[in-house]
C-alpha cells in the first residue's frame, strides 16, 4: 500500500487495468458512503472476479451496507492492510470515502469510475465517463480478463447498471448499456426481483411520509407550480430522514402540467433546503442563483433562511419571475 | 378483405408474414381498445414501415389515442375500408377490438402478437409468445423486410417495449429484448423523454386520489397485509376513473413488509372490486378463489357484495387464514 499523497494520477486503459489487477494479490476494495447500487454492485463483482483467479480481496464500505443488497454482498475475505492493493470504485473524491478516508484518502492505489468530474486523487485511474454506471465497465473488466462471471456477479452487475440509469430510463442510457445488460441475462439473474426490491419496494414511514406531504401541497401559476413542504415535524413524526427523502423532489416533478417543483424540507428553526426540478425553458440553477444556490438546468438547490412562509414566498417570487420571463404560458397567480 | 368468418387460423413465420405484407398494397391497421404503448407503438411503427416500401395504410383504433403518444402517432393515409388488408396488432381477442368488433371482429386477416392466450380469430397470425412486447417482434419484422427504420419508427418501438416491460422491470424482459433495445439506440430516440412521459407523469388529481387512498388506508396482521380503500366518493371527488385507478394496486405491493396489499374498489352501492397482490407463499389466486373470482399466484382479484366492511372483513378473513396456513410468520391481529 501506498502511503504517499500522489501528486500525479495516471489513467490507464482497460487492458492495463486488468493487467495490474492481475499482477497483485491482496486486495482492499473501497465503496463510497451512503452506498448505492453501483458502487457496490461494481465492487462486489470485482470482488467475485478476483476470487474466481485466486486473489484475496476484501470489500470496505464506510457505512453500513443496506440489507436490500444481501442478496450479492457477502461477507469478503479478511485482507491484511499492510501487503493489500488499494481499490475504489464508484469513487469521485477522496470524501465520498467518508469513515474511510483518513485511512484510505491518500492510500488509494487505483479507482475505477464513470463519473467525469472524478478528482483524480489515486495512483491510477480507469475512467469511462461515457459508461451508465462503473458496473457497465467492470463488466467489460472481468470479460477482458476471462474471468468466469457467477449468477452472483451477473446480479450485482445487474443492479449496478440498473440502479444508475433508474433502470434504464435515464439520459446515461446507451445502446453499449442494453447490450451488457443482454449478456447479463445469460445468467440466472432474477432481474425481476431485483427491481422489485431496488424500485418498488418503500417503507411504510415513507408512505406516510408522502401522504403528510401530499396534504400540505398547493398549487399555485395554474398549477405550473407546486410547492411540496416537508417541515421538520414530518420528519420527526415519521422517522424519514438522509436520502430516504429524495424520493419528494420526483414527486414534485412528475406532476402532470407542473413546469417547477419546489420541495422545502426544513433543516432547523430557521433553515429549509430547497430542492427545485424544472422542465424547460425554465432554468433550476438560474432561479436558484438568484437564492443563493446553484446546480443544473433541471434540478439545482439553495439553502434559505427564514420562516417556512418566508422561504416559500421567496421561491415562488424567483419562479414566478423566471415563469414571466420565459413566456410560459398565461401565468395566473391562485 | 375477406368478411368471410375465419374457421381455421393459420401461424404464419416471420419470414411468410415479411411475404404477405409484401404482396399486399392497402392496409387497416387495427389497435386494441384502451389504448397501451405497445398496441400503438408496434401499429404505428409497421404504418411508417409500409410507408417505406410504398404501401398505403391507415391505423385505426377503437378509442381516442390519448395525447402522451403525440410523439408518434400520426395522422396516417386514407385506406379505403373496400380493398384494404386488415391487420390486427397485439390484439389477443376479438372483443379487443372494442368499437371496432362489429366491424372488423370477423374480419382480420392477419394479427401480430405476443399474447400466449391469443384466440386465433384472425386468417393469419404471427405470434411470439417468449417476446415481452409486440413491438419486439415488429422490430425483427421490419429488419427482415429490409425496411428503412427512421426516428420516429424507432420511438414507436422503443415505447412499446418500455411500457409492456415496465422500462424493463418485469419478469417478461429477456436477452432479446435489450438487443434490440441497444439497436434502437442507433436512432434519435430520446428514450429519456420517452420514459418519463410514460413513466413519470402522472396527473393532479390521481395524486390527490392516492393522497386520500393513503388517508384511509389500514394495516392488518403485524403490518403483512394493507387494506386501500377506493371509495366511489373518492373517485367521483378526484374524477379518476378506468384504468387510473389500476395504479393504486401497484402501491399496495411496494409497502415493505406487506406480503398481502388489498385493494377495495367501489363499483356501486352494493359491490365492490377487489384487487389482491401478494408474495410468495401466499397466493393470490387460491385466496380470491374462496371469495369467488380468481387470477394468477401474485395478482388475482373478486367481485364482492356488500358494504364496505363487511367486504374488507370477508378478504381480511381469506388472508388471515393463508397466512396462519403458510405459517407465514407470526400473525398477530391488530
Amino acid at each position: 500500500m501506498d502511503q504517499n499523497k500522489n501528486s500525479t494520477c495516471r489513467e490507464l486503459s482497460l487492458r492495463q487495468t486488468a493487467k495490474f489487477l492481475k499482477r497483485h494479490d491482496h486486495f482492499i476494495i473501497l465503496t463510497h458512503a451512503s452506498p448505492d447500487g453501483d458502487t457496490l454492485g461494481s465492487a462486489y463483482a470485482l470482488y467475485y472476479g478476483l476470487n474466481e483467479i485466486g486473489k484475496t480481496a476484501s470489500v470496505l464500505c464506510p457505512d453500513v451496507i443496506p440489507k436490500k443488497y444481501d442478496y450479492f454482498a457477502r461477507k469478503t475475505d479478511h485482507v491484511a492492510r499492510e501487503n493489500a492493493t488499494v481499490i475504489a470504485v464508484d469513487v469521485a473524491d477522496p470524501s465520498l470515502l467518508g469513515a474511510l478516508r483518513d485511512e484510505f484518502g491518500d492510500a488509494v492505489d487505483l479507482t475505477i469510475d464513470h463519473h467525469i468530474s472524478n478528482k483524480r486523487f489515486s495512483k491510477y485511474l480507469y475512467l469511462d465517463a461515457d459508461a451508465a454506471a462503473t458496473a457497465e465497465s467492470m463488466f467489460e473488466l472481468l470479460r477482458l480478463m476471462k474471468v468466469n462471471i457467477n449468477d452472483i456477479t451477473a446480479k450485482a452487475l445487474y443492479t449496478g447498471i440498473a440502479t444508475d440509469t433508474g433502470c434504464f430510463k435515464y439520459t446515461n442510457v446507451t445502446a453499449k448499456t442494453h447490450l451488457i445488460t443482454a449478456q447479463l441475462y445469460e445468467f440466472n439473474l432474477g432481474a425481476a426481483e431485483i427491481n422489485r426490491l431496488m424500485f418498488e419496494t418503500k417503507p411504510r414511514r415513507l408512505l406516510e411520509l408522502e401522504r403528510m406531504v401530499l396534504e400540505a401541497s398547493e398549487f399555485h401559476f395554474g398549477g405550473k407550480c407546486v410547492v411540496l413542504p416537508v417541515t421538520a415535524d414530518m420528519q420527526i413524526k415519521t422517522g424519514c430522514s438522509g436520502t430516504e427523502l429524495d424520493g419528494i423532489a420526483v414527486i414534485s416533478r412528475s406532476i402532470e402540467g407542473v413546469m417547477a417543483g419546489i420541495t422545502i424540507k426544513q433543516i432547523d428553526d430557521t433553515e429549509f433546503k430547497i430542492s427545485l426540478r424544472t422542465f424547460p425553458p425554465l432554468d433550476a440553477s438560474a432561479i436558484c442563483q438568484k437564492l443563493g444556490g446553484g446546480g443544473h438546468k433541471g434540478a439545482a438547490g439553495a439553502n434559505v433562511k427564514g420562516s417556512l412562509d418566508e422561504v416559500k414566498q421567496a421561491v415562488l417570487s424567483a419562479v414566478g419571475q423566471a415563469l414571466e420571463e420565459t413566456d410560459a404560458g398565461t401565468v395566473t397567480a391562485e
